[in-house]
């Protein structure tokens, strides 16, 4: 725990700060919230005042985890405005980033899933809502990059990153999860090929029509 | 539970079925050693005196999955002596059906090790010895498929159905695991294609050669 910037900040801050930390490094259900207090350099009552329950703070520290990862789109925008297939590859890079972090616990989100068996557990809408997001802004950044089936590919490449995340976390940084980089680049080529073809089909169909 | 069958069962038997039903449902943290000694209709004694622990209960019910899958692919084999594109391709479907079972609940494996997040629980070796070796296994079926490069492929294979299953989890049977058969497939296809064109690259090659 970096107590010092912790300190900096305001007590609610401090608490979702301090759970996201322990929530990911022992599970949901690893800990407890008088640990939770206790490492915020607070109290069980001051965190129930701010969350009202345990079950309402962990849909917090997962809203969080979102507005990081709105922060990670935001710049792969930035760092490539207009070019969506450099888009789809810093995608790939960062999502390489994550699936190998040290710490190997892999998506906050999609452990939590695996941890809240409860069909009716509140965090489920988060994650559902958070998965939905990004798997519609994948197909839009497939379809800008203009690969033959959008929706195909940004699903293949949805199924690898979280494949990668949890094989890291069954069987280390040496399985599976060292190939992700060439999976994924190897079908984001398949797929853009595929529709460089379809262009040139189309290109060729043109001309053939033109000529007739 | 089916408590007719259950009956059927020795002690220890019966309290490896319900442990795996109740740890599936509930998750390995979400049900106590009573409850499950309760439900297999006997007592924590007898649980205790069978397996010492909760801890060695878990490891017991992944060895038991790993039975069940061992099972899965002598009948796979069985189906398909030989033909070991077919095996593949009947992977992709048992997969398939793993991925999209009503429970939803995925791998109970890689479920087991987003759950026990501490690195020393006895349980980890028994994940990582079956993913290690389900690994291995679609290496080899994939090199006796003729695949072009059989541990990236098998790798994709992997990641994209433990994706599947831990997609299921988060978003549900109609987010990205409903894609999973397309994009096992089309990998598939890219891999064996790319390889039936190093097969013709090189009937070309050794053509020329006895041309020259």
């Amino acid at each position: 725990m970096e107590n010092c910037s912790l300190l900096l900040l305001k007590p609610r801050e401090r608490i979702i700060s301090t759970a996201r930390e322990l929530f990911r490094k022992c599970g949901l259900r690893g800990i407890g919230v008088d640990a939770i207090a206790e490492a915020a350099g607070t109290n069980k009552m001051t965190l129930y005042r701010h969350f009202g329950s345990k079950d309402e703070l962990v849909c917090e520290c997962l809203r969080d985890v979102a507005r990081d990862v709105e922060e990670m789109w935001k710049e792969v925008e930035a760092a490539h405005p207009g070019d969506y297939a450099a888009q789809l590859h810093a995608w790939v890079r960062i999502g390489a980033e994550c699936a190998s972090s040290n710490d190997g616990r892999g998506c906050d989100m999609a452990n939590a899933a695996v941890e809240l068996a409860e069909t009716d557990h509140p965090a489920r809408q988060v994650i559902e809502e958070f998965k939905r997001k990004q798997r519609d802004r994948l197909v839009q950044l497939a379809r800008d990059a203009g690969a033959a089936d959008a929706e195909l590919l940004a699903d293949t490449l949805v199924l690898l990153l979280e494949g990668a995340r949890v094989s890291r976390q069954s069987v280390g940084a040496e399985g599976p999860c060292a190939h992700f980089i060439a999976s994924a680049e190897a079908v984001i080529a398949s797929f853009l090929h595929r529709s460089g073809k379809a262009v040139t089909a189309l290109k060729h169909v043109a001309k053939a029509k033109a000529h007739a």
